[in-house]
């Protein structure tokens, strides 16, 4: 099996080496990852300008390949051949912050993942509530269990996996539960400032968001210290909001 | 009722400027834009910069505002408060081309619209299938209509119209399809190409992507003739393959 293993904060993060060290238990593991960090970025396609592949190294000291490009980005170009080889499986991560509800249509993450979905591969995005202490570890383990379980039973075609890891005891087993994508709640606001010469400029900021967690959600799993693994489709048809749509018989004039 | 106009190809597009003259029947229309093109830029949320918002003109010579921000972020500044009245429903467009299939994860256009969604607004992405001759005009006046439609009726929440429009002969009334999102085949493939200190880069390019036009889907409707509006849900969750995963019993080692 080999695993394409990319991220969106750059080849550098440590959340990226536990990831591909971990996994190399599974199969061949590469690594293509951003230059730099591309938090928030979304589900890009860059055509506009041209994409470098530089030698890299991960925080753990392994080979890697670098781009200019984003995580979808890194995603292409190895199922478009840079890597020599097929990618059968993508894995992205390790997000240092948890990736719920609403965030998986921003996060580079999961848009990684969405990527690999398009080209029909199974893919898995890989959060970590908590990047700091055993996060990473923990986070890798799972992943790894995860892949495990993909290359014995197939994941359905267009499916993505988001994960988020919640801090585990270190003498407890990880409990996975299957969740639905909750409702995040954004606390953003702007911060209006003037440069030296008086001209304004704004800063989107904000407190962190905070999370609905109704019953079976993302969010309520890592309430009770599970692992929350929602299952993504690429298909965002509304059909409950396609009947209604129906009964409104619009004309055009 | 306040309408915000937006687009993901830049303040000076035709496009934006057809949209917003059109909606300007129905409402007080604001018009805030990147001031580039932003074409597959994803969904973006910009917190690592700041944001420059500056008075600038469409195409039609109309007020507008214009910013080094993403689509997303355009909505983002407006709901923020930099126009002074809240805005009540969002349009993001035109688009030059479709917006069909998987496309609607990496549009500018229609993740403005989610960026919208996400902030609890009504919104609307509108993408001509060809943006020569009519195609604008006639977008917009479809555009039109279903802005009036929403205000009569409602759009349920976190749902997002992806709106197609084919050229339609002068004559003929438009038709509207409420159809389901079609799965468009990306022909994308790698040019390697050496820069004159013979290092290498990369463009990703190719073919235009073909559709599967299933009986009920975007692109079949177009097909027919017909406007395609597709309501889009921001809730991912793929709830049959939830089922199969929670028939793994996935254990942690």
């Amino acid at each position: 099996m080999h695993i394409l293993v990319t991220n969106d904060d750059g080849v550098a993060a440590p959340g990226l080496a536990a990831l591909a060290e971990t996994l190399r238990d599974l199969g061949q593991v590469s690594v293509v990852a951003p230059d730099r960090n591309w938090s928030a970025s979304g589900h890009v396609k860059t055509m506009h300008k041209p994409l470098r592949l530089e030698p890299a190294r991960t925080a753990a000291g392994a080979e890697a390949l670098a781009t200019n490009g984003a995580p979808s980005d890194c995603v292409a170009l190895a199922v478009l051949g840079v890597l020599g080889s097929p990618v059968d499986l993508v894995v992205a991560g390790i997000n240092p912050r948890a990736n719920l509800g609403h965030d998986v249509t921003y996060s580079g993450t999961v848009t990684a993942a969405m990527e690999a979905a398009i080209w029909g591969l199974p893919a898995m995005a890989v959060s970590a509530v908590d990047g700091e202490g055993h996060g990473y570890h923990d986070a890798a383990r799972v992943a790894r269990a995860l892949v495990g379980a993909i290359a014995r039973h197939g994941l359905p075609p267009m499916t993505v996996l988001n994960v988020n890891v919640p801090a585990l005891a270190a003498d407890q087993p990880a409990v996975i539960a299957v969740t639905t994508q909750g409702l995040r709640t954004y606390a953003d606001r702007l911060v209006r400032r003037e440069d030296p010469s008086g001209r304004a400029y704004y800063w989107i900021t904000g407190d962190p968001p905070s999370d609905t967690p109704e019953p079976g959600t993302d969010a309520d799993a890592l309430l009770a210290g599970k692992v929350s693994v929602t299952p993504l489709g690429l298909d965002l048809t509304h059909r409950a909001a396609a009947e209604l749509l129906r009964a409104w018989r619009i004309d055009v004039p």
